[in-house]
C-alpha cells in the first residue's frame, strides 16, 4: 500500500529554484548557488553543483535532458553568485555536446563535458534489476544513530533530500560499520517535486561516502564524477545504491546505480574521490 | 606455470610510438595518429585516442600518470596529423587537473577532462576480486568463429592487442550469443610491452560491444567515456570485463573493470554509447 505523502508542497525555494540559471546582462548565464545544499562547512554538494551545470547545458541545447555529464571538481565551491560559461559543440537530431565551466570571482571551480538528448520511457532491451531492499517504511532515517552530535556541523543536503537507509547497509549509523563499502537508500526531494533528469544528477552523489561502511568517517571530496541518465523516472521514491570497487592509497571510487519507483534503472554514475583523512 | 612469452620484442612502431605527443613548432603539442589502431572503415578506436590525450595531459603535469579521464567523442576521428591543446587547471602535491582538446584541420574531435597523479602499488584497503576465468591458454582468440569473413573490413585494433575471450562470454563468436551483454577477456599488447597506466586507458575500451552478447552486431560509437586508473599494473596479461547495465532506446552503457596478472583491480571505466543500427 503506498504511503500517504506528508511532504510540504513544492515551493519556489525548492530544487528547481536552487538550481536555476538565467541569462546575465551582457551575455552568458548566472546562478545563485543556494547555501542550503551544503555538505558541511559551507561547501556545496557535488551533485547539486553538477545539476546547476546540467541546467546550463540544456539551456543552450536543442535537446532538453542531460544524458551524460563528466565533471572535474577543481576546488571546493561555496554559495553565492556563480557564472556558467557554455561552449557548444556538435549538435544533431539525436544528441548535442557542450562544455560548461562554473565559476565565481575567484575563477573556475567545476569543468563539465555535457551531452544532452531527449529521454523517454521506452522499455529496455536489457536492464539490471533493482536489488532487494525493504520498503521505505522499514528503512531508517539518516539520524537513526540517535540525537545529533552538536559538535558535528549540520549538513544542509540532508534537509533537502529525504533519505531512508537500507538497514543492511546502515550499521555505521549505529556505530557498527558493516565492513563493506556499500550503501543503499530510498531518496526523494523534500520539496515535494517528482524526480526528473536533473534531480537524478543530484541523487548520483547524494549518499554519505561508502567508506563509512569501512569505519572510515569524514568528508570525501569528489575529484571527478561521471553521471549517465538513462530514462525519465516515474514519480515516487528512487532507490540509490553506491558501491566502492577499490579503496587504496588515499583514493576511492563510488559506483552509483539508481532505480525509479517502478524498478527501472534510470541513472548510473562513477566518481573518483579522495579518502577522508 | 606461466607461459613462455613468444611475442616479438617491442619496436618503435608499437603502442608508445603510436600514442606519442611532441612539442609543435610555435607551441602546443602534436601527434601523428596511427592508421593501424582503427575499429574498421578508417575510424580510430576511442581508447587509443584517449591514451594519446592522456599523454598530452601528463606532458604538462607535475604528475606522471592519468588517474581520471572523461572524454566526449565529438565526432569520428581518422588517422593523420592531430593537434592537442592542453589547458592546465589547479595542480598540487596530490593531483593536477587539465582539459585536453584533440583535433585536426576540421576542428576538435575529442574533449577531455584529465586528472593526473602519481600511482603506486600500495595494497588496497578494499578491492573487488577478479572473476573466475579460465587461464589464458584455455580462452579463445577473437577469430574463434572460423575463417575471417572477407566482406567484413579488417579491424586494426585486433592486430595491436592480443585478446583471449572467456569461452563463457564468447558464444557470439560462434553464432550463439549468450543472451547477456557481458564480455571477459585476457589482453596484452602485441608489441611485447608491459602494461602501464596508458595501455590501461586503451584496454578500457578494447573489447567488442557487449551488445554482441545480445546478438546486436555492428559498430557502437562511444558518446562519452570515463576511465579511472587505480594502480600501476603488474607485468603480464590483464583481465578485462565489460558489462552493460542497460540497453534501451538506442543507447547502451559499458562498465569495464580491469585486473592485472596478480588479480589486483587496476582500472575501471564506464561509457555511454549508441547501439548498432
Amino acid at each position: 500500500m503506498p504511503q500517504p505523502d506528508r511532504r510540504p508542497p513544492a515551493t519556489p525555494s525548492g530544487f528547481a529554484a536552487a538550481t536555476a540559471v538565467e541569462r546575465a546582462e551582457g551575455g552568458g548565464l548566472v546562478a545563485n548557488l543556494d547555501p542550503g545544499w551544503d555538505v558541511g562547512a559551507g561547501i556545496l554538494n557535488g551533485g547539486y553543483l553538477l545539476a546547476v551545470a546540467a541546467r546550463a547545458a540544456a539551456f543552450y541545447s536543442p535537446h532538453p535532458h542531460p544524458v551524460a555529464l563528466s565533471a572535474s571538481y577543481l576546488r571546493a565551491t561555496g554559495p553565492g553568485a556563480a557564472t556558467l560559461t557554455v561552449t557548444p559543440g556538435p549538435a544533431g537530431r539525436t544528441l548535442a555536446h557542450s562544455s560548461v565551466l562554473l565559476g565565481d570571482a575567484a575563477g573556475p571551480s567545476l569543468a563539465v563535458q555535457a551531452t544532452t538528448a531527449t529521454l523517454g520511457t521506452d522499455a529496455p532491451v536489457w536492464s539490471e534489476p533493482a536489488p532487494r531492499v525493504p520498503p521505505v517504511e522499514e528503512c531508517l532515517p539518516e539520524d537513526a544513530g540517535g540525537p545529533a552530535d552538536p559538535t558535528v556541523p549540520e549538513v544542509g543536503l540532508r534537509r533537502q533530500v529525504e533519505t531512508r537507509l537500507d538497514p543492511a547497509t546502515a550499521g555505521w549509523a549505529q556505530g557498527e560499520p558493516s565492513g563493506e563499502p556499500v550503501m543503499r537508500a530510498w531518496v526523494r526531494l523534500t520539496d515535494g517535486s517528482v524526480p526528473d533528469p536533473f534531480s537524478l544528477v543530484l541523487f548520483a552523489d547524494v549518499l554519505p561516502p561508502t567508506s563509512w561502511g569501512l569505519g572510515l568517517f569524514g568528508w570525501s571530496p569528489t575529484v571527478q564524477l561521471q553521471v549517465l541518465i538513462r530514462a525519465l523516472p516515474a514519480p515516487g521514491w528512487c532507490l540509490v545504491e553506491s558501491r566502492a570497487g577499490e579503496v587504496a592509497a588515499g583514493w576511492m571510487d563510488e559506483n552509483y546505480r539508481i532505480w525509479d519507483a517502478t524498478g527501472r534503472l534510470v541513472a548510473q554514475s562513477r566518481q573518483l574521490a579522495r579518502l577522508p583523512r
